[in-house]
């Protein structure tokens, strides 16, 4: 049994820099046709310059391989003409409250200093990115978060808006609210509650920003996943760590999904009934969102047992030592 | 400025065996007169041989320290003769929930086919001590037990049961309802919530069963604690674990504490103008609820700077590498 899909696109990557970009980014760049290209290095990318040379360091760590790293920007308050001048480089910029995950303590403080930049953004038609979690307790950051959207949604009619990596039924429901807001969902939120995470042991390699939450938001997820929501895309953020700052006191949050997340969507799919669906999930509703041109590019999945590697180079994906029903046979 | 507590007790702690036991029950003989020593061993101690033996293990760690060890019977199905054999040397039987916690396997799978053996405890005056978790949501645990709690309490009223180490204010509410239940409270559910284990970065030390829950929650069991609620008693659940067995994948449930828990409860009781009422919550209630004599010994606590070790044998305590304002001065 085969299944192929189509261009896909990781809607939301974090390619890391230096060694573990170059060790990782390959790994996106065999199976995904494109992908968006999260900003929050060190320092963050938010100049021409920084931009300019973490795009060419991304294309020099994807080689010859056929992905369009869609490239982002981090969120502060720009000048119209720095603004101009990005725009045309750039899919969207990444707006981060700050402290809220990974690298964010430059993010934004208050959201009310951010709409002279927002409304210029508008304008110009430039894509706004969220990592839409509050300071709150952790299980309800994203709900409170909600208001914010809400409120940017209405003040800025024509901005796209993109909800990144929602992890709740409330979020789900939210999309169906304003025509210019839009979703990524992960692999792992469409998989795991929080019982995975500390409901047992509890498991280093699971715990990410937005953590996971309860059953009801797992399945209502799941539900607009496997239906293809025309509102929700794919975006794993898959986000590497070194093996040593998971499994440690102060373990860092991120899930590392990039080189399994296909074979894994198939799997789920097929196993709802749903596998027709998967295109729409990870290329053609990205492709009509974001006004993309799908890439030739064709993978093949087969129906045979892939055996997921303990480790990509120092990074403990999910699923590790675990064996998947469905590999990538061929990409063409 | 100094403060002085007369006989701390302990009524909930993990001792463990072997070399561990030896290494950590000295921590807990040195500042307390006594504990309530957990059953949860490989294998569970479930027999008049197996308590016979643990508590000569026990009495051996402790040597000359003047401490007295309340052991407890692992819950199973015991026969009347069995219950009259041991129950001079127990202070109550622990039941858990099959799979709830560490070294649980064995525990209790549904709680209709135990009403045998409790309605015999009932009757011989052995006390229940309860780790109250379902089986649900890894937040709904606690608070879905309450109904099990609530029938066992109505069923067997002279039956004396403690649920332990409750972490809700559900719970906290439910000890008003039932003249037969009392609880325990450890140290670092009157401080933390989940945010300080998964909040920021996730933190294996302050992982334990139940997970800590809400602001609302750690509130209340702090004013309960902070006004002595005669029904509460302090139990520290300290629960060591190698670091190697934290600080990894499948990171174990416990937060050790043991060592430190008197000077940290003396800087919170002092920082709420409650110092007065610690000596209720680690000792008074004590005495009162389970009937016991207090021992001569005397805790000297002084207001100044203790550096808490980074490690205890190869335990992380709570608190690790962090000065805390009161420090043991003497023990008499």
């Amino acid at each position: 049994m085969t299944h192929t899909l189509y261009s896909p696109f990781d809607m939301h990557i974090h390619f890391r820099q230096n060694e573990m970009l170059r060790a990782i980014a390959p790994l996106s760049g065999y199976s995904f046709s494109g992908g968006v290209i999260m900003p929050n290095c060190i320092p963050p990318i938010d100049s021409a310059e920084l931009l300019a040379d973490y795009t060419e360091q991304v294309n020099n760590a994807l080689g010859a391989l056929d992905f369009t790293p869609f490239m982002t920007l981090f969120f502060r308050n720009y000048s119209e003409k720095e603004l101009a001048e990005i725009k045309d480089s750039i899919i969207g910029i990444k707006l981060y409250p700050a402290g809220a995950t990974t690298n964010s303590d430059q993010g934004v403080k208050e959201i009310s200093k951010a709409e002279h930049t927002l409304a210029m953004m508008e304008e110009m038609g430039i894509r706004l990115l969220v990592h839409g979690e509050t300071h709150g307790f952790v299980m309800d950051r994203e709900k409170e978060f909600l208001s914010i959207y809400d409120y940017l949604a209405k003040k800025f009619p024509r901005l796209h808006i993109v909800m990144e990596h929602i992890t709740t039924k409330d979020a789900v429901e939210f999309l169906d609210k304003y025509d210019n807001v839009t979703a990524t969902v992960t692999l792992q939120h469409l998989l795991i509650t929080l019982d995975d995470v500390i409901g047992g042991l509890m498991n280093p390699h699971l715990f990410c920003k937005p953590i996971a939450k309860r059953y009801e938001d797992r399945d209502s997820l799941l539900d607009a996943a496997l239906n293809a929501h025309p509102k929700l895309c794919f975006g794993s953020d898959s986000a590497p760590h070194p093996i040593d700052k998971k499994e440690s006191c102060g373990c860092a949050a991120g899930v590392f999904t990039a080189p399994i997340a296909l074979q894994v969507l198939t799997q789920l799919f097929e196993k709802h009934n749903s596998l027709p669906n998967l295109q729409k999930f990870v290329s053609d509703n990205a492709v009509n969102i974001y006004n993309l041109t799908p890439s030739p590019k064709k993978v093949e999945l087969c129906k045979k047992p892939f055996l997921v590697p303990e480790k990509y180079h120092t990074v403990v994906p999910m699923y590790a030592g675990q064996t998947l029903e469905w590999s990538i046979e061929s990409v063409q």
